[in-house]
């Protein structure tokens, strides 16, 4: 493909996307496929001699959209959302055009610059604390491919300040200890593991009736710890639990960490972006005692996966724990001290242009789109909310203060309210209306009502529910 | 922005990138800026309304542009190359337009089924081992986003298999002992200090004239560690290394490693994919007794980062090592065995749509374009060679087998040679004309001429080291 041809089959790309968005509603939100089917539509091996881009084009309407589950669908109520956006879209074409590496300041100086620059935004506009920016002695941020390596990172920033860096020749992490809760995301105990936290070594919180961590039987905890001889080092606290939404209560835990000096890390991943809206700033509260914190554009924002948002107040923890400097790599600007290099803020080396899209949006849609998005699927929850209270037939089985609802049938037993719950989810997913995820909170099944697409109305919801009610 | 709107406006970033790499090699190949100097021509703070698409793509010409390093210059001799090529950055358009998650094969199965079939088209067209092939019992490939992510991916996936998922529990990794060389990328070291094997736990074999791994040294040290009661678990082999371009003994490796039980990990990031090119399939030697292998298309192959192929013969290790699943995302396709779901086969949970830019390349520029691209740079690589040898200043420190030249000048001393071959490589990166990147080899200053870039031709090598003659 050459130039020319770039530029006639790029117009065939975004009229195909732009069509595509345009028309979602259409199309079911899930594929009627199982295992295999999509790959025994494509050839087995290879074309041995060169294809014309219609032909792919072709196949990509054929066989590939109608195997897809639509994260842009209005009706899309599964895990969370994962909204893109028509700038942010273009932002990732530029990326891909431009193909350049951010791994160090040096390798395309620009890259790391708008970087840190949207970072310094996006503290603005979320109402951070001062402590997260770049342009203080400690602090700073990154973007991340996802929470879970956010995540991780922190942990590893957390093991590195524990030990004193000894981590790092050792590599003894056994009497290392680290807290989160039942409702805590599964990226934690795996990001645990990865680092060498072990399941022994992982303390589960119990949780309240809100599903927010006990914060009194963390601090029992860590001090039994203690008293056993054990190093707690580092806690989770979650703002926006991927189950039911729940906040845990930093501003308490916070105090704790600082008592017991531990790392507090904040994954906010879902619900920390609420903070665009200045009404919603409180998911967000106790964050001046924490460490580290993440929130991801790509899920309410709509800015393109992947799009993680990681700051820490201690920037020197975190590149003693990800640190390497061979000789390849060496810059006069690094050393220095004057230039960022973001290879050392992450697990990989390579790093892609990923700021223009949080730029691209964050200057064409604006602060106010994303605050109607916000305000408005808050709003829908709430009145669903009334709507499922006035059906006994349903439970609502836990605190909706955002965008997600979590409800179950009563049935005339939990063992049968179960039953029914499963059978209610199944019956409206095999519709391919609508697409919804089971959890389990105390024991319990749930369906989770997650209202988060760019494109999700009050009319959309409404139709949902009474879907629910026809079936249930 | 609407739809129509991203029409116009989309078509507009289609001519600008077409328009930018048309027209690259009338830019200089790096940035004069300082650190600071980006960020200082952009406003401090958001805007507090939105802006016009107009204005954000006259700052990407004005500011960002200048402030590039370009990867897709021909005269981009520095680090590795970073390619990319029409089709795949059509490819990661669409993936940013269709805005799909792939962590599961429910979550959109076409994601999942393009790319099991990609890593399978892949292993033919590599001429890899068929236990790699998705369609054995044991084997399987998986897209990642860097060769530190699979190094990493295949460090867990050992340490599991060693310590028979009991790490999962304790986290114990206090005698489990790594193996690399000193030529091994950073990589290694980070991500095996991640995982919880410190520099004490690792293991830096020497290197022989050619700077690949001693593997009788390797055995030593290994019957070495067993006898002092540690537990040898994972060797990286390296297929081209950073430096040089070296390659470590595979057939013999493997066999050390079978005979001891050891994981066996292959990093070919670099030089894995000249396998391509049927001539060039000695790169990829001895991986039949590897355990794991990655290299990365992003590279040589022209098929933008991110986009690292990872596989392994030993598929239920890397589960045991990295699955975890939480209520809120079972599903009966996973639990069937029928279906794969890919946020089990890496760090974080979840992916793009990664496996088009593959699919697009694949077909539409088709092998004998890869194969042209590697043909073409191991010539031009050689017949520098061959200059180079034939002016006395100059020394080729290393084997160039492939497209690295390693060469300094000889000065009248070890030390002058030094002092003089880095102020070669200042001088002639401080003509912004070409940028290469140095390296040091026995404790020696080296120049890396890294020969890969898609439009690097004859003419701008020949002229490059005609710069050089003069610089010398």
């Amino acid at each position: 493909m050459d130039a020319n041809e770039f530029r006639a089959n790029g117009q065939a790309v975004i009229e195909l996307i732009a069509q595509y968005l345009e028309t979602i509603e259409q199309r079911p939100v899930t594929a009627d496929v199982r295992p295999g089917d999509i790959r025994s539509l494509l050839p087995e091996h290879p074309p041995t001699s060169p294809e014309s881009f219609d032909d792919v084009l072709s196949d990509v309407n054929d066989i590939v959209l109608p195997g897809l589950t639509h994260w842009q669908h209005p009706n899309f109520y599964a895990f969370f959302p994962g909204n893109s956006s028509y700038p942010s879209i273009l932002a990732d074409l530029l990326t891909a055009g431009l193909g350049v590496q951010g791994m160090s300041w040096l390798s395309s100086p620009a890259c790391t610059e708008v970087e840190t620059l949207m970072l310094d935004w996006m503290q603005e506009l979320l109402g951070l604390p001062e402590k997260y920016r770049s342009t203080t002695a400690t602090g700073g941020g990154v973007i991340q491919g996802s929470a879970s390596e956010a995540t991780l990172s922190s942990i590893l920033a957390a093991r590195w300040r524990i030990t004193q860096g000894q981590v790092n020749h050792d590599g003894d992490t056994s009497k290392l200890i680290a807290y989160c809760s039942s409702q805590s995301h599964s990226s934690i105990e795996k990001g645990l593991r990865i680092a060498g936290i072990g399941t022994q070594n992982i303390r589960v919180i119990e949780h309240d009736e809100s599903f927010a961590m006990n914060a009194d039987a963390l601090e029992t905890q860590i001090i039994a710890d203690k008293n056993a001889g054990l190093i707690p080092f580092w806690i989770c606290s979650t703002h926006g639990t991927t189950s039911s939404g729940a906040f845990d209560p930093t501003p308490a835990i916070g105090l704790i960490a600082q008592r017991h000096q531990l790392w507090l890390h904040v994954d906010a991943a879902m619900h920390g972006i609420a903070a665009l809206a200045p009404e919603f700033r409180w998911v967000n509260d106790g964050l001046e005692l924490a460490d580290s914190y993440c929130t991801n554009p790509h899920k309410w924002m709509g800015v393109n996966f992947d799009c993680d948002l990681f700051w820490t107040s201690d920037r020197a923890s975190l590149l003693g724990a990800l640190s390497i400097l061979p000789e390849y790599l060496r810059s006069a600007a690094a050393e220095s001290g004057a230039a960022i290099d973001y290879r050392d803020w992450q697990i990989p080396l390579g790093r892609r242009f990923r700021s223009l899209k949080l730029w691209f949006a964050i200057r064409t849609d604006g602060t106010a789109v994303f605050q109607e998005l916000i305000r408005r699927h808050v709003a829908i929850t709430q009145d669903l909310a009334t709507l499922v209270a006035s059906d006994p037939r349903f439970d609502i089985v836990a605190p909706h203060t955002l965008n997600l609802l979590c409800l179950r049938i009563k049935g005339s037993s939990p063992e049968e309210g179960d039953q029914l719950t499963d059978q209610l989810i199944e019956a409206a997913n095999a519709t391919r209306d609508v697409f919804f995820t089971r959890t389990v909170l105390n024991h319990r099944s749930v369906l989770r009502f997650s209202i988060g697409g760019r494109t999700t109305e009050h009319r959309h919801v409404l139709s949902a529910w009474g879907m629910l009610q026809k079936l249930a």
